[in-house]
């Protein structure tokens, strides 16, 4: 049916058109049901409302919708009603335990991209996957099609280094000193990065403090053509999209049945040959053992074997957070520091070990000592400033210019004695409750590492935060919990807490 | 935040409110997150969709959400960010395989009433279930919760009779004859039934034919005072309302695990003590074999006992549709028929059988006799005429007075021989197809059934439809399978058909 376009000033999150009631009754679909709307050979699915005297020649518009499209008011679209997609039999297939083939695979991440399963469709799929599994041909094929159904980097050169982590441990700048380093020495990695999920920064985040991160696949190119490497957001790429759009459904779930394909698809997208894959490991992060990080890196090997691409997986250290700082800012300011300083010591290991490990797989010899010595020589710090510049940042930027959350909060010890437990994930809401990722800002800096000998009295975290609010909230969690415990002696005081038997205890998510 | 009301004249699925995006901020919600918006003492969430340059002291409001909360235009609500509800919690404990207790199955429950989980969520609750299924305590408490989360019919006698079907094969209008009979002997059998979800017609929708379905509680306890029964629509009933959200959330995937706690909570918000439950049991149905249909039986008794119910659980035949029509206005007048004329046989056994298992449950003697009796004498078709007059009703409408689909197509035996196999599901699409049930005239009329001899030529379905175009629809779909299979000589044509091998072989889905 032919209509023409009345644009509304609204927006939503899926797309909606606005149809009368009996406009409605002649596509033969109800409140809720999905159309297609074709312009100028484009076309989406959108969720239909209804209005009692809508004009019967119209169609109401949001604007997301007719931005995407580049429909103008009074444009004629062609507007029908949509069969429950093809994949929806397959996701079904999936319900009833049955192993899908690669044609059905790529059907549905098609269709996942072109939006045309609904989020009640979507989180059916990502729970059955949750419980069924996928067997190693799925996980390959699932791969392949997001890349497929998505934009792709062709940088017209190999080797292609990259590095990923799984995540989990707060304050992990590592990849502001990788980058750099790997890219002084001459080879290409170009670091597309999230912004923070569940944490309070991710490395987009923290990179924005010194230079935008959004580009376009050209503008990328033509940094990476310039300085070797880039550290810039994935988001608005459109690599795997599919892998966003699954993204979005997992979270509010807290499961993650796809981060293999999701993982290998985005460095697939980028034309990376060489990975090196970091797995933080520990009791305050998602992989609690060294057993299940190498069984993780098993599953992740077998895929990438079928991929043909070179993956180095390691187990890192991740009891307690990288370096001191949490935060955009504090952490963008400690990467700097690092580079100039080779201090913190525990980050300037991590990124030593994991540019080594990869500059080894390339070939070379003694990888950690070619890291270091980058670091050393000031190279990988002038290449991070490059990077800046062609990112559009200030390449002189210093440590002591980055600005930090005006208002502080900090808890001291109320026990002489030692460090032996550092909450990671305390710590990481303790950040977000100040505003971190938003407000740049707002962090957590921790002045103690785990082991150290602290007097009653010495700061032990200090909070940043613009708002006065934010850090009251704050200073309400540090009330109820501790972030960071002190024992006056070793293995002398064994109780932790009495803990009492709760039937029901939820506690509130956040948002 | 007090915000004053505009209304918007459109309705849409979901409840939704459009919020200026500054507003939107400063609520600390975005694009698709919920709302609280409270008035009256009454409250609902609602998805934010929003709007640049919206007044910043208003909400838009859609009509559907007006309507539910009783707010006019420029009324003052209250409105805030809704945290993830605590049951989003539950469900993440259903995701990691645990086993959920009494008073988190309560708060699940009451949070799908509110609305306050979103499809997404939902469904993967709904397919967390599937995976892992339910102990017999979360059925039960399931059963229960849905129960207390809404209305309840409370007639003040006992025994309450009741009877209920699995579904799944066609014609089956079986409730038009039980209820009568079991209302004329004396007892109390308050029926309420669901409309079409899968099939071409529902009870509802046959009763409908008759006499108007849509109630409150307080008419029905009247129509029950005057007749001892009824059946009606549980629809709008708001008894045991968190099925209805599960059931729309089941629907589009194919799945059902809820179905024991759905069909009993039904029941018991009705006060039903005494409940015959058919599983029609056969090839072309939901439950295939006996076997089947024993191990289902067997978690209906172990609820219903725990519930203090009396269950009788019964396996009826189902190879082939019950009676000869399948589609409201055909059903409702075979069922007339039969109260008339006690044909066809096979839906009088079915009726009698189910009726007289009910009678000898609250300790009658014979009940097949009594049932017999009772459609014999006429006091059942009687009954029925006082039911449908109770409702508003023609009480002396005649099978010939209702209004068949005035367009039709007979399908005629193309060779001699018997009737050898009925294919159940094809023919409730061909129902569909025509219309119904919201063409309440359209529908199949099967002229034969399994084993009988036909010759060449003799009609074996005729369609009705009061469309020429689905008309067509159907006379395709007949060309392209056989809804009913005529061999010459029993057990000597083997051979049904060579498969060919079809790697992925997706049905569209109706919608």
């Amino acid at each position: 049916m032919k209509l023409k376009t009345r644009l509304l000033p609204f927006e939503s999150a899926n797309f909606t058109v606005i149809l009368d009631h009996n406009v409605a009754k002649k596509l033969d679909v109800k409140l809720g049901d999905r159309v297609i709307v074709r312009f100028n050979g484009r076309s989406l699915t959108a969720i239909v409302n209804t209005a009692k005297d809508f004009p019967i020649d119209s169609i109401g518009i949001y604007t997301n919708l007719a931005r995407v499209l580049g429909i103008s008011e009074g444009d004629e679209v062609e507007v029908e009603a949509t069969s429950p997609p093809l994949s929806l039999q397959i996701i079904r297939k999936k319900l009833q335990g049955l192993k899908l083939e690669s044609d059905e695979i790529y059907l549905l991440v098609k269709d996942i991209v072109e939006g045309k399963l609904s989020e009640l469709e979507l989180a059916a799929f990502v729970t059955a996957v949750h419980f069924q599994g996928m067997v190693p041909s799925e996980i390959y094929d699932f791969t392949i099609s997001m890349v497929n159904t998505g934009q792709t980097l062709n940088l017209k050169k190999k080797p292609i280094l990259d590095k990923h982590s799984l995540g989990g441990v707060p304050g992990d700048k590592t990849s502001l000193l990788v980058v750099p380093i790997i890219a002084s020495l001459g080879y290409t990695i170009p670091k597309t990065s999230s912004r923070a999920i569940t944490s309070a920064a991710g490395t987009a985040d923290r990179m924005e403090v010194l230079a935008p991160v959004t580009f376009s696949i050209e503008e990328i190119e033509e940094i990476i053509h310039k300085t070797n490497g880039c550290i810039v957001w994935g988001g608005s790429l459109n690599l795997a999209p599919a892998d966003d759009i699954i993204i979005r459904v997992e979270y509010p779930l807290g499961i993650d049945p796809f981060f293999i394909p999701s993982i290998l698809a985005k460095k697939l997208a980028v034309g990376s040959t060489h990975i090196v894959l970091d797995i933080p490991t520990g009791r305050g992060t998602k992989v609690k053992t060294l057993e299940e990080a190498r069984r993780i890196s098993q599953s992740f090997h077998e895929i990438a074997k079928m991929l043909n691409m070179n993956l180095q997986t390691v187990a890192t250290y991740a009891e307690e957070p990288i370096g001191h700082a949490i935060g955009p800012a504090l952490e963008a300011r400690e990467a700097l520091q690092a580079l100039k300083t080779l201090n913190p010591p525990d980050l300037v290991d991590k990124a030593a070990s994991l540019a080594g490990t990869l500059l080894e797989m390339v070939g070379e010899k003694d990888g950690y000592e070619m890291a270091i010595e980058a670091l050393k020589s000031g190279k990988a710090e002038k290449k991070l400033r490059e990077i800046i510049e062609a990112q559009g940042g200030d390449p002189n930027i210093q440590p002591e210019d980055i600005t930090l959350g005006d208002k502080t909060y900090t808890l001291h010890a109320n026990d002489s004695g030692f460090v032996y437990y550092i909450d990671n994930s305390f710590l990481a809401t303790l950040g977000k409750t100040a505003g971190a990722p938003i407000d740049k800002g707002a962090g957590v800096y921790i002045h103690v590492k785990l082991g150290e000998k602290v007097k009653k009295g010495q700061p032990l975290i200090t909070i940043y935060s613009s708002s006065s609010a934010k850090l009251q909230l704050v200073e309400k969690l540090i009330e109820e919990n501790t972030p960071i415990l002190v024992g006056r002696t070793a293995g002398r005081r064994m109780l932790l807490e009495k803990i009492q038997y709760q039937p029901t205890r939820l506690v509130p998510l956040e948002r």
